[in-house]
């Protein structure tokens, strides 16, 4: 990205930053912005994974961390983290490593939020073929 | 409203505020309050529509504007939302004054906050034949 | 609970406490962990309930609450306020309190939030035949 | 109140149960807001406390403890927790209920909001000579 | 802009509408992140007013009622809440439309946050010689 | 820690893993319990210390970020956030990844949370001679 570089190189280079975090779930948001609000979509892409996404002063697995703990403590935003437990997956955090994320997220959070985290986790391990996800923990 | 209105008059001056900029949305929410909480029905008609939505100082659609900002960063307020995204339409605020509401909200709210309401834009839209919402809008 | 409790111990007294306030619904919660996230389900219950739930400084009605007031607030827990609008009634409030504490709880939270846990209420209130839940309740 | 109350006597009355509840600095509120916005502090006496406050359905107490659980799980709104730690004094909480209150939130809100919470109790605490206010709790 | 507007052009044009709307409130508080996270306040600048609040599909007196219903609804944004209020009156609200904003949001996001809002706005109204703000309000 | 494990190691060795993360910060708030709420201070440290932050399953830097994208989500929590941007620089975070970070919570939580938590990280550098934090950054 120079200075110059247009709008369109702009989405372009964003998408492909989507794609190598998000997968196609990431697409699927954009694309069913298309018909009300395309503009956002556009931001999404361009700004948020063009533009801050790719920046090099912190690696994708550190954003999902971040991620992870903004989601769950902003509540409501399952659909989100939902894309974002598969991001963290994609760029090689490992599951037993989410569901420690969550684990601590109920220090600061409460249980509640911790538990709606969890529950999306599950559902996301469980699409693909990650469950059970904790063999390894301990039991009462 | 005097100062010797009663309180059945105090509710049915708010029904009529709220018929007004609701329509039957807000009905339906007063309806099913009937057999669990009646007064909590009472009071978001007669305080709620009946006291403080009539009053002058602030236009009907400048108060949908606020409240489109407030519901979006409160999260989990979809239902509401839904109710207040008709409104909106009802007292005079465009489909796309709207959609470009949700995306000002972005920057204050961030991005998951302003794609669930946008969401709930689309199927309000798609529910008064308003989609697509924004043709006019650039593209990538 | 002395010093020298083991995990286990510390489990099972939790589970004993959880049983007597959430009834199965907490059970379930806890059993639905086992397969993602087994050690947040033991501290919910070892701690959780166990530790803090069980200590005889403020009693268990109270403790529900300050429960209905924080997850009512937090907005996003309906799932957490349908164990414990069930956990309220089992300690001891009666369906009117709940009612009333939620209508209360718009002049702190708003109504989108007073509203959303009024209909958590509702359904758990209709699973065990309290509905009418407010039948002296005063009508405009 | 009956139904031909008016405005003038449903603040008059509001008022009364403010400082029935809060003492003066309910009344401090009310009078800071005067000058920007008397129409807030009508309607927070009035109606707050004139026609929700009063309702016999839940017993004053049983109020504080909601609303300390809410103004816990909202944060940022320490000055009003301030008045509403004044006020669960007032009518007849003690200061171990208040403090294992703040404890228990904890868990449901995370230990962050549970700490800006027990940091205001310590200082209208320190105000009313309450401290220490926890003698008889356990220590490590 | 055009596709091939450079980074430092779109800051300039940012910089341009942040002055328009904000004052130098807005400079200050890009100034002040200088030596922290300059690209923060670049983004600001060259996304948020540059790109977002430039766009001529919401007026700008319509994204200050929408920016302060957010504020108000997030709570802790005293310090923004504070540029946004003198935003709001430089770009042709008045002060008694934004009074009744914050009054308005009391049946959204409580009391609480109202009051926060509106203690805000009466900090700038003060320094701005507008109290007192709502002359012709009812008393009780 | 085994099954056999009293309270009091619980808590010394939750102290000792505080002491590590938090350094004298840690330590400052449970002292500042200790008249008011001793209970929470210990449950801090036993539990939220010695329970769950020294769990192998998620590094030290790695719960930092969490945390942090945590507390700036929550908002209110300047004070926790500062003990944890402190922590953050503890475990082998950098000034530059932690501005990173919240930077990167912008397109989450919206600039205000965003400019909130930064600034806070400016107090944390300043005090530790940090700053400038981010010499290597881009200006427009």
């Amino acid at each position: 990205m120079n200075e110059s570089t247009t709008r369109e190189e702009r989405f372009d280079h964003g998408l492909e930053v989507l794609r190598r975090v998000d997968g196609e779930a990431g697409q699927r948001v954009v694309d069913s912005l298309a018909d009300i609000s395309p503009e956002l979509g556009h931001q999404i892409v361009a700004w948020g994974f063009g533009e801050i996404y790719d920046r090099p002063q912190l690696a994708p697995r550190d954003r999902q961390l971040v991620t992870l703990g903004m989601l769950t403590a902003l509540g409501g935003c399952e659909a989100q983290l939902e894309v974002h437990v598969n991001a963290a997956l994609n760029v090689g955090l490992g599951a037993e490593q989410i569901v420690e994320a969550l684990l601590h997220s109920a220090g600061y959070c409460g249980f509640p939020r911790a538990l709606n985290a969890t529950f999306v986790a599950k559902k996301v391990f469980a699409e693909r073929g990650l469950l059970p996800a904790d063999q390894r923990e301990s039991r009462p």
